[in-house]
């Protein structure tokens, strides 16, 4: 058994500067304006805390003396206790300092450096009994996180949420990269525009997506949110460890460039629902005047919980295949078993006529299994196997999949032997349909059986309007639901792969089986209209702040008109900028998403997919700009190999690839693998040449990519043949 | 292994009088008024269904030509698809004829009669691509049921239900005896008044219950809804097999005596989500000109289906005692381990200072097991045994109870073995709170501590405002709930006592193991302000007509001054009214609800307690008023002996008590347990005499009830030796 060494006490020391004053609570000194200054510890950043006339706090935050976040005020609605908004004293200040490493579980980085300074701020309502609550607030050199405590205290036992009154006051019209607010759905577009052009843009922004609730009557946005100043700051705005608590969208005052906590609401309209002692998640803002300091920043893994199990030992990034690309290209395949239109869980699916399009047959899932195997992959996917996928969409439908009886052509028994002699786990689907309580009351069924037949891994669903009715996917208790299905799947040792789950906001620290999610726009658009060439440009800078996506990339057949099937979609990359995707778009989970049929044609290429790491020592963003290009470089774990990857949007650009990361004094072979030269996203997309050159930590490479396209480069110490067959750079 | 024998094939026979036409579908006939009619097997009812004007589907029914339903509309309104109101023309029509006995796993009665006439109408909507749906009429000498079901079809596969509009056009100004409408709460006191007074009496009618959710805008009552006419005609209207829909309540129009139905919402404001093959719940209406055949009516268990389990032979009928009343009296004990109160199932309980007066100690349970093994019970209910009980109400605490963490004082493995030392089980206590995801979340752990821990049986409680926050105790998403515990405990070999669930339909036909609810005021009122004389001669016609109760009867000491703690509450009973409950309140679940050191004061009496069996070969309701007073006799089941059980409201009465159903030629020793001649409800409600003599089945017995008091009698063979020494009544 392996234990979680979360912090490790290498490097660690706490200092505290200690409680600096605490005041005597005279009625003279009740109201007036008093501040509190917080810094980081490289200086750089400063926070202000201000409790204004009337007891209203507020805060504001500068970079290197620049206003990032004005003058905003800070404070909670509640539905059934007098407010936490305004009449507060100042009853206790306390600055604390602390340094310490830890190691992830899995990661981008073997240990990561959480370094902050502290300020926690005490306030009393003295017309509420002298009911307390506390701001947390952790300065870092790359941003700042603040959070409310509501003490355990005799003067507040529960309360309910009706809003969060956060404000996050910006200091321009900055741009911004965002999709709508809604509270069911992430898979949004995204949009490039000024603060100011978002009222006018929302109504395009908000087209049509599964099971969607865009927030009525006023400008919103989601989180992480993305932004940069005219004078050069990026900033990110999201939140961190989102447990017990609904997802926070952003009101948008177009016209003062002000943004505004707006909650995700439960059934009944209420927000939250806590007992103290209770904390909010924590309130991120990532700040640099480089982009690459935002995709490097670690604010949000630091400011989640240490591991909350004991055992991590079982838990191992996966690269997995899958029976599941098939469904979205040419109508190659089905999920559904039958052309039945209305089925339930106790019909015998064995009565229907199959329709000879289901995919998740004996047949087409060893097919798999063989290439998976032969190719060192440690599972494939088989979605549609269980019974229900005939109508299992839109109905709002509660008993809609059992996640126990498979469908007639898939023996599980035969292929959980066929898998156990390939060495390949096979990857378990439960797709709930938004039918949340549903899979609560078959939790624990549906993870014997895959315990029973040796699946160690899960793909979770929640693809339709969620049941309970009136809940919502980014409300609290969906919040609650995705949490309590990581942490049962963890008592089975099953780790887990949430699509349509609210987006991450760090979790996998503490829950680190919760491997990876989707919650947002992913490779299935490319089938279904497209996504746009610099979708995945701005994604590190949004979706991938929270945490790892489960993207699906590795798609080589780009043309889908390819498969006659009447589809005229495209893949909006080129075939090398696929390849890229497992560098830039970090994941533990990382799929080879397309037909074995589709890699054998281009063995070659396929060589990065198969060779490429998934956890890593270390990481280097080289370059970035949000919408535009992002090439990073990583160091496989516990492994003398390095990947990189660069990726662009619709323009061609060249990348300036350092090799400085590398250790000095040794010679290296990079197997670059490079856009063709009459390659683009939108013609000859499968144009790309692979060669070897030397390289040492001194290198430099200047690399062109093709329009929508990108470079991936594997690295590894060169042998004493190859230093006298190779070329260098 | 013992597999429910239902329907036996003794007596059956099925005799279809087939189809009796098929409509040519002319347009000329498609709105005209057509009608069909069918009578009850002895001809008393009669039952006409027509398609009116519009193809507008009513019934009306009459009993010896006396009208009990006039016409009244039948039909639903949907929210996603045209409404079933209208536009039917008759498609088909079939009648039917089944006479058959089947065999319940217990009951009142070793085998039942079911023997109806059937009316299947078949109605076709052409304006909506001749979508069809069925009215099925069950006609019994005892009564109509009926229900609409949706065929499946190319025309409809889901449906959202809006409203249920089924009309109930009563003959007159009834008396009745009722509750108010609420969606989450059957616990008010009962209402007896004339229909048309129902609006005048809501608002007094409508009290405070905890977690109350009264129907507004429109007066309401719950089912079951006992009438009896100005003529002499008994009613009452309630539902069977309550599977999958929201429970019904009846909007009342005071003017013209109609009542129609009235389905509890769920949180999004809808009825219900259904997807064909599917049906509502039975509609019933129970007739008779005697109110004793309301009672013996087996209607609403005819209408539910044979037993869903394979293997039944581990469901028992349970006598059990409790820690439980002195909950209630005199604040002897409590709930709650501790006086805290802000608690959380994290905490560790062993910090917190105990109060002193925790009920569910070692030493308290052990007293309990010790006088209940003594005395023959199978089991003891402990509440209050785990973690939480602090804060546990009105909180809308959703993980308020974890179901396996015992208090501090409370060692499940001490008192696993003291019980097994004694034969006696402990009875689970799984109080949710109303916290319905919760108890679903942790269904499958909390069984199996049970099985791991020997208890076989569980009461449930729902005390509070449900979650899913919006779904309410009687909606169609709870209504399921209940059920998916019923079947999950049923694999773990549990049986269910469920308290402040949907009132009972006769479900326990089909989950046996769902052996009783409360689902109405029962003796903790007592407590509480006390219950009306004449409560418990209303509910057999109400609250049991669906099922068995734990009501808990069985209170010695009556006056709870007794306890000198200031409470003046009085028990509204003569003592010996208390164990007439154990006849007159069927269920194969019954509780000695006081605690010993009452019972040890009155042992003799405690025999009957002791003696009466609580399952049963057969069953007479030898008088009945609602409201005033009702007699029963049963036979035990397997054995030659009989029960008695006589009670009256607030007036004293003579009981005419005939012994025609003992076996003719022999003689039997009936033990009398009466009032004594000073007692009544409100003075010496202790007082009570004992006497025996012999019986034949030509006996009959003149027996004086105190105001508020009752009757108890045992019968048995007697004796030689009794021969001589007794006298014959």
């Amino acid at each position: 058994m392996i234990r979680a060494s979360n912090p490790t006490p290498v490097g660690y020391f706490r200092q505290r500067i200690g409680f600096l004053f605490c005041l005597m609570l005279s009625t003279a000194l009740a109201f007036s304006i008093q501040a509190q200054t917080l810094t980081s510890p490289d200086k750089n950043l400063s926070l202000q805390f201000t409790l204004q006339e009337g007891g209203v706090p507020t805060y504001q935050l500068t970079y290197k003396n620049k206003p990032v976040i004005r003058t905003s005020r800070l404070g909670l609605e509640s539905a059934d206790v007098p407010h936490f908004m305004e009449g507060f004293t100042l009853a206790n200040t306390e600055q604390t300092t602390v340094d310490e490493q830890w190691e992830p579980i899995w990661g981008e980085q073997k240990s990561i450096r959480n370094h902050y300074n502290e300020l926690l701020v005490t306030l009393r309502q003295e017309a509420q009994q002298g009911r307390q609550i506390r701001i947390r607030f952790r300065l870092f050199n790359d941003g700042l996180g603040f959070r409310y405590e509501f003490p355990r205290q005799e003067q507040l036992h529960y309360f309910i949420v009706k809003e969060e009154h956060t404000e996050f006051n910006l200091a321009g019209d900055h741009k911004i990269f965002w999709i709508p607010g809604d509270y069911d759905t992430n898979e949004y577009a995204y949009q490039t525009s000024q603060l100011s052009q978002i009222p006018g843009l929302m109504e395009k922004a908000t087209h049509e997506v599964h099971a969607q609730h865009p927030i009525k009557g006023v400008p919103a946005v989601q989180t992480p949110s993305m932004m940069k100043s005219a004078d050069g700051l990026y900033i990110n705005i999201h939140e961190a460890a989102l447990i017990n608590y609904p997802a926070m969208q952003l009101e948008v005052d177009a016209k003062n460039f002000n943004m505004k906590s707006h909650l995700v609401p439960d059934a009944v309209g209420n927000k939250g629902y806590l007992q103290t002692n209770a904390q909010t998640p924590w309130r991120t803002i990532v700040v640099s005047d480089k982009a690459t300091d935002i995709l490097a920043s670690r604010l949000i893994l630091n400011l989640n919980e240490p591991t909350a199990y004991e055992d991590v030992s079982w838990i191992k990034p996966v690269k997995y295949m899958g029976v599941w690309w098939e469904f979205f290209v040419a109508g190659k395949s089905t999920w559904a078993y039958s052309t039945e239109t209305n089925v339930t869980l106790e019909d015998d699916f064995s009565q229907f006529t199959p329709s000879g399009r289901h995919g998740a047959t004996v047949e087409n899932v060893k097919k798999y299994l063989d290439f998976a195997a032969e190719h060192g992959f440690d599972a494939v996917l088989v979605e549609g196997w269980n019974v229900g996928w005939e109508d299992w969409f839109g109905k709002w439908k509660e008993n809609v999949f059992d996640f126990v009886t498979p469908y007639p052509d898939f023996d599980v028994q035969e292929l959980k032997t066929y898998a156990e002699s390939k060495g390949v786990k096979i990857m378990m689907h439960h797709e709930t349909s938004g039918s949340a309580t549903n899979y609560e009351r078959r939790l624990h069924p549906a993870f014997q059986f895959m315990k029973d037949n040796g699946y160690t891994s899960v793909k979770t669903g929640y693809v339709g309007k969620i049941i309970p009715r009136g809940e919502h996917h980014d409300g609290q208790w969906m919040v609650n639901h995705y949490i309590h299905v990581a942490r049962t799947a963890a008592e089975y040792g099953i780790m887990i792969n949430s699509h349509e789950a609210v987006r991450p906001t760090g979790l996998h620290r503490t829950f680190p089986n919760w491997l990876a999610q989707e919650s947002a726009r992913g490779t299935e658009f490319e089938s279904m209209g497209g996504l746009a060439p610099d979708h995945t440009t701005i994604l590190p800078f949004t979706r991938l702040m929270g945490g790892p996506m489960d993207y699906t990339p590795g798609i080589f057949q780009l043309d889908l008109s390819h498969y006659g099937t009447g589809s005229n979609q495209r893949v909006n990359t080129t075939l090398v900028k696929q390849l890229a995707y497992y560098v830039t778009m970090y994941s533990p989970l990382q799929m080879a998403a397309d037909m074995p049929e589709n890699y054998s044609r281009f063995m070659d290429a396929f060589q990065f997919i198969k060779e490429v790491a998934i956890d890593w020592d270390d990481t280097w963003v080289l370059e970035a700009e949000p919408g535009d290009y992002v090439t990073i470089a990583r160091k496989a774990k516990g492994k003398n190999e390095w990947y990189v990857g660069g990726i662009t949007d619709e323009n061609a650009r060249q990348a300036q690839i350092p090799f400085n990361y590398l250790p000095a004094g040794k010679t290296y072979v990079a197997t670059i693998y490079a856009d063709g030269k009459d390659a683009s996203w939108q013609k000859n997309e499968q144009s790309y040449t692979i060669r070897q050159v030397l390289v040492t930590s001194k290198s430099r490479l200047k690399q062109q990519l093709a329009a929508g396209g990108g470079v991936a480069i594997s690295i590894r110490e060169a042998s004493r043949e190859e230093m006298k067959k190779l070329r260098k750079l």
